[in-house]
């Protein structure tokens, strides 16, 4: 079984590929031992999870293939994402929601019938997305393999080619079949058309695609589907054999840490040269507070925002008073529109997921606003200082938070980042004032004396974030909060600017 | 601050019931307080959750008092579910999905401006609910609100009245502004509307829900809203009350065993007349298996099929052989319509949430089929028989199960429940082979063998399970396991005559 053919050559794949039905016998028992064997070998030592695509001109063979695959598999540990289309709720979410939704939690693979392939490809052949919008898109569906493959998944994408005078025949007979054009996602069916009446160009942008999108941790597998037997063989053997080397091969733990030069300068360590003493008088707080409190009010209500949607994240030195802002502008805001999200440390459900799950499962929709206390920055912040986590999962963390921030605001939705920045003295006396006052010595914990402890570690930390995730879409907005009404109308201030900048 | 007001005599809630400003500023502190007091005492100790509902005729009033909770305690660790607008997700799932989506876990609190209330007395306002059906809704609601209790979540229902002068004034004010118009939801409008034209007739109606509706356990509280000030001190009073109250009591952990007769007869013991060793012959069971999976095949597929949908249980002794079942169910089927769910232990999110939380979440839209792997029965078997739940849990499981189906089947779900039965020796056979078969050898483990050993108590459970849970919509079956090939074949002819039938 020879899958070394180059992705711009699928046309060379020949069909003198099939497999008879005795060597079919004969091969399908052991297979389906390997793949049960694998699988269960995975549900014990579950520390990574499967993605498998099938992709490809072959719109009935992919399906069968799926079928077979979890005939052969214990079905109950398989995941099959397959999309007709799409939804209500899909629509009002960034566009790769749908998939975070579908990933397998470790120990368990994920079929995927439809993937984010489809959509750009499609659209592009429709000539509905520009060549640049195209190529970006491509970019961006390779930086989340890229990502989910750091995270530890392991990737099958299987493209199934059909020459073209079988394809013509294969696709009459779907669209013939009311069942199988149902079933075909819209996307699908603009491919298959595209291939009915342009086989040549068609197929030129799919090989396009393959070797553009082939990385060495995830591979395109190209392979003549006609002979079911040999799709089935093959797809069968190259999930057992990538299954079986990766459980045979040691994750690196904790890779060599190279040289992270960003922030350590002084010239870059932004909160030196910050003031952090701005003060507010009481009368000034309070006319200016409502103000602004007045002015998110208006800016949050009607078509405009109904259209886009908001997300604020709420970072800042412990006792900082990111609580007492949060209240201030929830208080500006319609309850009914909001969810509040204080992030604390995973569930059993988020652990089993990449890290970037857990926030994604809260990215609000259209129209709607969603309030972080604490954020994804955990992972460059106290993961980091505390080696929660290997340095190169931090380092990777920067890139991949920019990514997923760049999908919030490409889908419309404002992103608005505060760092609450107060100096030792100043949260030495809040330390202090909550130990001595009952109702808010909940607030302190030995933790919080622990942290203080690495307070520079934190500063280099919190300049690299800065440093490295602020973006022109979403930027960071430093708060100088030694003085709390201070940082409270400056937060309310920010916002309601970008809400005015934005709609 | 007096509740204690017949539920029939709303227009009796006087209106001299206002707060001066200065009162109303000597309360507000302490009840802040009090709020963040127990909101914490609840986070440091969460073996409870509250669910606060926001009803009435006051329908800005709803949203202010709202509002008001939210400024007043902890934002993060309240949510809150407002409706406007029922979503296509929604409708195609059974009614109450949308409410368990919204359950809180324990520790937290849940505001509902909108709720299980709102549809059925709406629809019955509007005409277009006959009078049984509404009293029928009514019933699911209060069960539905019995088990909540029952599982330890904390009630408290609040009734704004407003007299119909202001009543109406109010209602103008809403419609004039669209803001404020299309934050209501349908339900909202409809009430509204009806309260405009026939505000005697309607309030007649919403006497009766709140005096039929009123437990000892989740009492509604009716008070007249038109004072914003008093509105919001009572409501914060009471959820600090009753907050502080259930703390300071000691739930009972095991209630008293009381008798439970059904089952133990030996004429009930449906199991014992069962004849587990009807066999099938290879070439009979491949005809009667492709024949009856072409059928399922045909039944799934089509229009009549997508507005129902097909929900399988598959509960069994150890060994039965249930997963060769589940298969040979989906070689049947096309995998894009499926689901499968192994029920093992929860996660802790789930174990933050009422029992029937986590198949809830599993629970298919129209048109989809869900395959459980051990299902809810696990209350009623592993948990009753190991002890592992108190007698009271289990025993009040029957008839909420039974509920939980009849949502199912209500909304055109097909349900059907499979006991694969096997006798002692046959798996002491399949023990003994699975422990001697390498492939075979992760299907056993030590707890089997425990299992084992309580066979008889096993058994009365079973007999009691499908002697309480089998219900017309909802029957068992009963599947003689002994010979594989007779169960499987048992399984989809069932499954095939269950669909001709309902479909």
């Amino acid at each position: 079984l020879n899958l070394l053919l180059g992705l711009r050559m699928l046309k060379a794949l020949q069909s003198e590929y099939t497999v008879g039905k005795d060597e079919f016998k004969a091969a399908e028992d052991r297979l389906r031992n390997d793949l049960i064997d694998v699988q269960l070998q995975l549900l014990e030592d579950p520390d990574f999870s499967v993605i498998v695509l099938l992709s490809g001109m072959d719109f009935p063979g992919r399906s069968a293939a799926a079928k077979r695959l979890m005939s052969w598999m214990d079905p109950r540990h398989v995941g099959l994402y397959a999309h007709f289309r799409v939804r209500e709720e899909e629509l009002s979410h960034p566009r790769m929601w749908r998939f975070w939704r579908a990933l397998p939690p470790k120990g368990k693979l994920g079929l995927f019938l439809n993937s984010w392939y489809d959509g750009p490809v499609s659209r592009y052949l429709m000539g509905s997305l520009s060549e640049a919008k195209y190529r970006a898109q491509l970019k961006q569906v390779m930086r989340f393999e890229r990502m989910l493959t750091a995270e530890g998944i392991l990737f099958l994408k299987f493209f199934f080619y059909v020459p073209k005078n079988e394809s013509i025949e294969n696709l009459k007979d779907i669209k013939k079949d009311k069942i199988t054009a149902w079933k075909m996602s819209d996307d699908d069916i603009r491919i298959a058309k595209h291939l009915l009446k342009k086989y040549d160009r068609t197929v030129g942008v799919l090989e396009d695609v393959l070797s553009e999108t082939s990385t060495d941790d995830a591979p395109w597998i190209p392979l003549r589907s006609t002979d079911a037997r040999y799709r089935d063989m093959t797809v069968s053997q190259a999930l057992v054999d990538r299954m079986r080397s990766r459980m045979a091969t040691e994750q690196p733990v904790s890779p060599s840490r190279h040289a992270d030069k960003s922030g350590r300068d002084e010239a870059l360590d932004i909160l030196k040269t910050f003031d952090l003493d701005q003060r507010l008088e009481p009368a000034e707080y309070k006319t200016r507070l409502k103000k602004y409190q007045r002015r998110i009010s208006e800016l949050t209500v009607g078509g405009k925002f109904e259209k886009r949607g908001l997300v604020v994240v709420f970072e800042g030195n412990d006792a900082a008073g990111k609580g007492g802002c949060i209240k201030r502008l929830v208080a500006a805001l319609d309850p009914r529109m909001i969810s509040l999200v204080p992030i604390a440390g995973p569930s059993d459900e988020e652990r089993a997921q990449p890290y970037l799950w857990r926030f994604w499962r809260h990215v609000p929709e259209r129209g709607r606003i969603v309030i972080f206390d604490r954020s994804w920055y955990g992972r460059v912040l106290v993961e980091r200082v505390e080696e929660f986590c290997s340095e190169a999962d931090w380092q990777r963390a920067y890139q991949e938070i920019c990514d997923f921030e760049d999908e919030l605001t490409g889908h419309g939705l404002i992103v608005v980042k505060f760092w609450l920045a107060i100096d030792r003295d100043e949260q030495l006396r809040r330390f202090k004032a909550r130990e001595e006052t009952a109702y808010k010595h909940y607030k302190i914990t030995e933790e919080d004396w622990r942290n203080r402890e690495k307070w520079d570690d934190y500063r280099r930390a919190v300049c690299d974030m800065i440093h490295r995730t602020g973006t022109a879409n979403a930027p960071w907005t430093l708060i100088a909060a030694n003085d709390k009404r201070c940082a409270r109308v400056s937060v309310l201030d920010t916002v309601a600017k970008r809400l005015e900048a934005e709609l």
